[in-house]
């Protein structure tokens, strides 16, 4: 298997765009012929819900975008059930030639810090959960990201360190200014230390960063900060940021960054524009068209353009 | 149901000491006659011999000790299985009288720190793994705190914020100085704050602090920063930190704190000075042991000593 760098950057070239596919099941807003007949009362039934659903997005983006990104909270607020449907699901997008990246936001110390790398890195029959990648938390400092790192290059997977984050309140602690620099920008100083030092073929590492697109001049300074580190770019579409906020976070052929949209693709037959013309009978039509039309904005409006040529 | 302090103040008060045994299941670390027959490759396996093994530690420490930690690291390292019995797990300290903080590290933003809190607060049929509280990390601000301290306030849970870690490179953010103060310190006003907010009659709050016993100063300081936090130290044992250490944690009557041992008693077997007493045969005994002896050490040197008046 190939370094996850290289991996990530294949995919993106090959799909000609940076879509990140969020999944985020959420039973109340799954469409009605998925949902009507589920119990809540049923976690069980809930999950194979999940799973269906989740299937459904993944045959319909499996064909254009390069990875999905399962958030696991969704699935354990169901519990085991939601958990063991969480597995196969990140198994089926496997099959279906997709990346993974789970969000899972964890971390702890030392050996606790292994056992979750262990639990979530490695593809395929590598790691229980199988992902790709996973999302991780900064707070406790470097000690907890070294197991990560040793992990995701064992493993040929990869770690995305929270840096800026693209919630409204993200800079209560990140923007706290500290020996003259942010305390984003003391994390995003790390990562590039670990992204240099997990560097594949591709100039990027193996170690990368969560930034918001909702924070578009941050996001601009930090590309330039994490020269070697892929960003994982959250907030485009239900959040709020745009294809124009999310352009300086690519290099200038269009890698470097993959932007994620969860609820403005798997739940587009609720929501305009797609509500009408498609609704919850054609709720697959829906998230392909929203698909197709946040790479067209990418396309037009950032350097990802460039990727097609 | 209580309010989360008010049962964990009553909790402490009658069992006479704070202690917080870590359920921490690492396959090679199990007493010889429960991991000997489990094949590592078969994750079932290793589930089921995690499920007898907590049930062992609870069954001796659940008439001594007012709550355990189950690690969720160590659970989700063996996949779905590991899951399922961490669920198992949880239902069966509570039946033995225990309350269940789980050591989850979560967070995210928004809608999903919800379906979180909602997946792990709420003891009982409240949520689907039932925990009396858990912890969480800061690092995405208030707004990411802010449902976890409702669903609190909803399930009567409580919620542990990490403030200052154990580990020895925890202060690499924690320690940077922002206006004056460090990160840390700004994390732990809003913890103040937000204890406040939720207090129980025992003059608590549902929202508590993650402080390592490793750095006794600042654990003097924090206790009296946040005077209506509860206090989860680890650190204690395995990683350190003694009895004298953690003196600072508790107010005058020996309440506000539980400090945490995870490996130092449920690997006593194998550890120095039970290990040749007990061994891996008699490990419950060695667990027994570990168990009385920490009590013991937290009654002479700390306030605890006054919880037994």
């Amino acid at each position: 298997m190939q370094h996850f760098s290289d991996r990530l950057t294949k995919a993106v070239r090959e799909c000609g765009n940076p879509v990140l596919v969020g999944l985020d099941p959420r039973l109340e807003s799954l469409p009605e012929p998925i949902r009507s007949d589920v119990d809540e009362a049923d976690s069980g039934a809930v999950a194979s819900a999940f799973r269906t659903f989740c299937r459904g997005v993944i045959d319909v983006v499996a064909p254009l975008v390069p990875a999905v990104k399962p958030q696991a909270a969704f699935f354990e607020r169901w519990g085991p059930s939601g958990m063991a449907a969480m597995a196969d699901v990140i198994q089926y997008a496997h099959q279906s030639g997709l990346l993974v990246i789970l969000d899972g936001k964890r971390n702890d110390i030392g050996s606790t810090a292994t056992a979750y790398a262990r639990a979530y890195l490695g593809a395929g029959q590598a790691s229980p959960w199988g992902a790709d990648a996973l999302t991780v938390s900064p707070y406790l400092g470097r000690d907890s990201l070294t197991p990560f790192v040793e992990m995701a290059i064992q493993r040929k997977a990869g770690v995305f360190v929270l840096v800026k984050t693209s919630n409204h309140g993200g800079g209560l602690f990140q923007d706290l200014v500290c020996d003259g620099r942010t305390v984003y920008d003391h994390v995003a100083q790390l990562v590039q230390k670990m992204a240099r030092q997990t560097e594949g073929s591709s100039g990027y590492g193996a170690i990368g960063a969560v930034v918001g697109a909702t924070y578009p001049e941050q996001l601009a300074e930090l590309r330039q900060a994490m020269a070697n580190a892929w960003l994982l770019v959250p907030g485009f579409g239900a959040q709020g940021a745009g294809a124009r906020d999310v352009r300086y976070a690519f290099d200038n052929e269009g890698l470097g960054a993959v932007v994620n949209s969860s609820r403005g693709i798997i739940f587009a037959h609720s929501r305009a524009p797609y509500r009408d013309q498609y609704g919850d009978r054609n709720w697959q039509k829906a998230v392909e068209a929203a698909t197709r039309d946040m790479i067209e904005q990418l396309r037009t409006e950032t350097p990802a353009g460039n990727l097609a040529d």
